[in-house]
């Protein structure tokens, strides 16, 4: 049995990465092929109870520092406990937000230093990057209003209330590193319908599936 | 207004550390010298609220690497929001364990790697190390029979449970600790009685009060 594939989906707020990750999962199981849906930070009862001391409460109460140990922490646990199982028995994981969304939040955007982050990555996760990352770039103004028209989000509204400088960053640093990783990026346009956004990301798994077949 | 002293207690369980804390806590007021308790991990809510993720529950649910990560983001905040500005208003900080109790059950007794343990207090704790440490050391039986005659303490329950071997690591570690930091380290011998134990370290704080004075 060969090993699964790990595909991550990274952007900001309001990309559309929930929806075209459950369309996804949905394109791979009629392909028979196994997988698993999770997200970070969280995909376990362990991860997730770290993830829920960052999210909740006080938006301030944990620094940049704090939180990228907090994310580090949560993510060794999910790889260890869940991805990493999944990709040894051939199940393909589709993770909502990985290590390139510390690089980018806590780094580029809050200013934790990115050798810092990159060493913590290497030696808290063994430097594990997905087998592939689709970015959905959309501009900024997009994101936010549909961000903004979520519903049941109640207490994870943070990154929304940020403010249009700070959605531009993340926007750019997601775009500088799919420039520095350009074999493991696949850019995606999520100005798209949601059908046309599906076809583009399913003709790359596609690509993919055939490699592996 | 000069700066306050730092003095952190470390040892094995049953060593004595808390009851002794206490006892210097109060030996400072009556010299009208501000002084504040703590304790890690914990210290503030926060980090309070990272330390019964790692304590309670399972006790395996987070592998040893995982557990330094947290508790340096409880350690980091710890520091941020309740040691350093009381050091700035000139008090002295009383702490029941600090970063050496990481050094030894996560790296001697588990096996973490020294230097990433140590890289990580430098990059999330700007190397801060206590102005005095005492260490309260005691023949592992004696220590285990003590610990085990506490009540109500089921929740934290599981050092206790690592058997005679463990507990003759921690010893040796925070020994080999302390011979490695003689300027910083008093090893007080807690098979003493708690008034000759207290006074033992009183007299210590005495020669420091008066280089304060």
């Amino acid at each position: 049995m060969s090993k699964g594939v790990f595909i991550t989906l990274e952007g900001g707020e309001g990309a559309g990465k929930s929806t075209l990750a459950q369309t996804l999962v949905t394109f791979l199981r009629t392909k028979n092929i196994p997988v698993i849906l999770t997200r970070e930070p969280g995909g376990t009862k362990e991860a997730e109870a770290i993830r829920s001391l960052v999210v909740s409460g006080d938006k301030d109460r944990f620094d940049s520092i704090t939180e990228a140990l907090l994310f580090n922490a949560a993510r060794r646990h999910h790889l260890k406990h869940s991805i990493l199982p999944a990709l040894e028995n051939g199940a393909w994981v589709i993770c909502d937000r990985f290590v390139d969304s510390t690089f980018v939040y806590q780094g580029y955007v809050q200013g934790v230093d990115l050798d810092f982050l990159k060493n913590l990555h290497h030696d808290v996760c063994d430097n594990i990057f997905p087998d592939l990352t689709f970015l959905l770039d959309v501009p900024v103004d997009i994101g936010l209003y549909r961000a903004t028209r979520r519903q049941n989000n109640s207490d994870e509204t943070r990154f929304e209330q940020k403010g249009h400088e700070f959605h531009e960053t993340v926007r750019s640093a997601f775009l500088a590193l799919a420039q520095q990783h350009p074999t493991r990026y696949r850019v995606l346009d999520s100005t798209l319908s949601e059908a046309d956004l599906a076809n583009a990301a399913i003709a790359y798994l596609n690509s993919l599936l055939q490699q592996h077949s």
